[in-house]
């Protein structure tokens, strides 16, 4: 079953999961102590210290995401790109051969599985939506660095990055006037193939467009002043909005099996040698659902669980469908799936596990899938504090983002992380 | 280095760091607001339900772990039990005579290096005397179960399981007399291999010892009630007592680089095919280092590694020793290596990660080790809080105790589960 649902198929439809099916949760626990979380959870922080081109707004929120094809006549460059990403799948010296390629012919069955479940991605409305409601909510809570413009740059989809850094020279950022961008990665934790690839990229379109000669971040010289928020899997609020939709489907279950409905958390799987180097990825994704269990209480037994392995490599399991079929075989028939590591849905929510996982397991009536964040209000709040505390606490990216992967040897990784790191490790901005 | 340093060396000298040597942190986070902290980190709790035949204490703890040879003569015991256990070293239906020859051609090897680290593990001092100082804070904390009777049982060394249960026969549990008796693994992290190990042990005795016929946990028999606290990787005495270790080893590095000391966590690693199955130790490993960091404010960049790897199948990586190696490779000099899945110094710590990691890397005076948890006085009374809680709140085990493995063959592990869990999932004592 993995095989026919690769990494290449990060997507989806937009009619199953719409903007006006959102529901508010009747009580969140983050949302109700949200003045005293904010506070307990936020990293001690040092007065503002923005510098002079940035000391008042406008300040550009950037998501960051892989991004999917909006309709079946995208999905070929949409993949034709994603096999030319040598951070996601590296392919060697043959990648500008092979890469070209495999996507050509996975092409037409990759189309059929879009038009079999809508004919496109949801992920641009849905980041659209975020960064838009997120920015309205960050004017309010942080009026010293109003407005807060909403832009998307998607890796392997349109609003492609270059796109999003043209849009922002021509809205005024940047060409001398300076001003400050935030790149907000939308994936909640760091690893080298999705937020590392979109930083990459985006210092390669800033050298491109800004011009190779445009000093580290913090200098003073008229080109845009870049900081990155580059993970947050412990985010409270993110964790109750996880919560929320775990409780929510619970619900459904008859009382007297409710308490004993087991958890799959289920998050895209690495290919071993990714692990092996050193990729943070696994342990983020392994504390994201250690603060949902801890938010839960401990109700419910539940495993972590990797889904999407594809080809021949070894990839980090255990497997969510073989997971869930060996629960079956053991007696274990109540599951709810939870996706972990994507904030909204996509083609290995709505086919691989709605299809594919659950649609072939012979118990579509006691397996369950938790709604993807989406249009969550405690998730589109749980961005606005994270931005706020990111703008408010004067750092240019955390700490762990400076720290290459011990097993790394990409170059263009390693300046990368030297441009947004600024000359050390998770650098203040220059008061 | 890997090759040299097997899972089989669990163990160690005792000279090195002795109960003498005991600091008493100036202050600690955990232990300023352990009346706070123990009630907002408490699963809610049911009022005490402990059953008619141990209403009253006397309560047996016994701490179970791995144990090691106390001295050298007992290395060539320890290996044959170790390559016996098919929980931990699964040989098929060779293990009968594969785990002998193994265990045999290897007893020269080991005792050589027991030898030059001085000749024995601390593990049995370590165990008793944090079992020991544990039950006086409880006598205290939980006077309704005290007195507090501290038991060790060690998997593959002296006191073995067996030893354990005949005295607590012999002191007055069990035999008609009922009584209750608390299994407290001492890995924080849950791995079948480990705790799942121990606890298949404990019930084999159970039975032998007990009779086939002695009734489920809740029974009013006359058999010992048992119950079982299973995992605890993210509690914040825990934490506090890591975190309080990486803080001390900080202070002896320079101010001008004390803030890019890189933090390598380090935990014996997992066969592939043990991850694969779908063990919970690598995610409860993840989530005790998420939680030290956070406890720290994210100050420093970090990994989870993992060490010890052996033989020719696939482990899980990052390799300890390799990460080290390439990070001094890539100019990062300074880091400090923090043994995160284990609570006392045994081999890997004494031997492997000192003589061999560091005493290899040619920067030992920039490569460092936080102390392990050993006589810890934070750690103690982390344990004690830990075994109150599960005192106060009648649990039997926790509910992820109760769940299998999704890729689990092993029929023992399927029984045991069944006995210590009860009838269900993470069942409460019966009124």
């Amino acid at each position: 079953m993995s095989l026919r649902t690769p990494i290449i198929q990060l997507t989806k439809r937009a009619s199953k999961s719409t903007i006006s099916k959102l529901t508010t949760p009747a009580s969140s626990l983050w949302q109700r102590n949200a003045n005293d979380q904010s506070r307990s959870f936020a990293t001690p922080a040092p007065p503002v210290t923005q510098n002079a081109t940035s000391s008042k707004g406008p300040t550009a929120m950037v998501f960051m995401n892989m991004g999917g094809p909006s309709t079946t006549d995208e999905v070929g460059d949409f993949l034709s790109r994603l096999f030319a990403d040598a951070d996601l799948i590296p392919l060697g010296r043959f990648q500008n051969y092979l890469g070209p390629l495999i996507s050509k012919r996975r092409t037409p069955k990759i189309q059929k599985q879009y038009a079999a479940i809508g004919g496109g991605s949801p992920i641009r409305k849905w980041s659209e939506y975020q960064a838009e409601e997120m920015c309205k909510i960050l004017d309010k809570t942080s009026p010293e660095t109003a407005p807060h413009k909403p832009y998307v740059a998607f890796r392997y989809a349109n609003p492609l990055t270059e796109e999003m850094y043209s849009q922002l020279l021509e809205d005024g950022f940047g060409n001398g006037k300076g001003g400050r961008a935030v790149a907000f990665t939308q994936y909640p934790q760091y690893s080298c193939s999705t937020t590392g690839s979109s930083l990459n990229e985006l210092w390669k379109w800033r050298q491109k467009l800004e011009g190779k000669s445009a000093g580290p971040t913090t200098a003073n010289d008229g080109s845009i002043t870049w900081s990155v928020i580059d993970r947050w899997p412990s985010h409270p609020g993110l964790v109750d909005a996880i919560a929320l939709n775990i409780e929510a489907k619970l619900q459904e279950y008859p009382e007297d099996v409710r308490d004993d409905v087991v958890l799959l958390f289920s998050a895209h799987s690495l290919p071993m040698d990714v692990v092996n180097r050193g990729d943070p990825y696994p342990a983020e994704v392994a504390a994201t659902v250690a603060a949902v269990m801890q938010r839960l209480g401990h109700t419910h037994p539940y495993r972590l669980v990797w889904q999407s392995q594809v080809g021949p490599k070894a990839w980090l399991g255990a497997q969510t469908s073989d997971t869930v079929s060996n629960y079956i075989a053991k007696g274990q028939k109540n599951m709810i799936l939870i996706p972990v590591a994507f904030t909204s849905d996509h083609i290995e929510t709505l086919y691989e596990l709605d299809e594919e996982v659950i649609g072939e397991s012979g118990h579509k009536d006691t397996i369950k899938r938790a709604e993807s964040l989406n249009g969550s209000p405690v998730f589109i709040k749980a961005l606005a504090d994270i931005a706020k505390t990111h703008l408010d606490s004067g750092i240019i990216c955390s700490k762990q983002m400076g720290l290459r992967c011990p097993g790394c040897t990409n170059e263009r990784c390693a300046a990368s992380k030297k441009f947004f790191a600024g000359q050390g490790l998770g650098e203040t901005f220059a008061v």
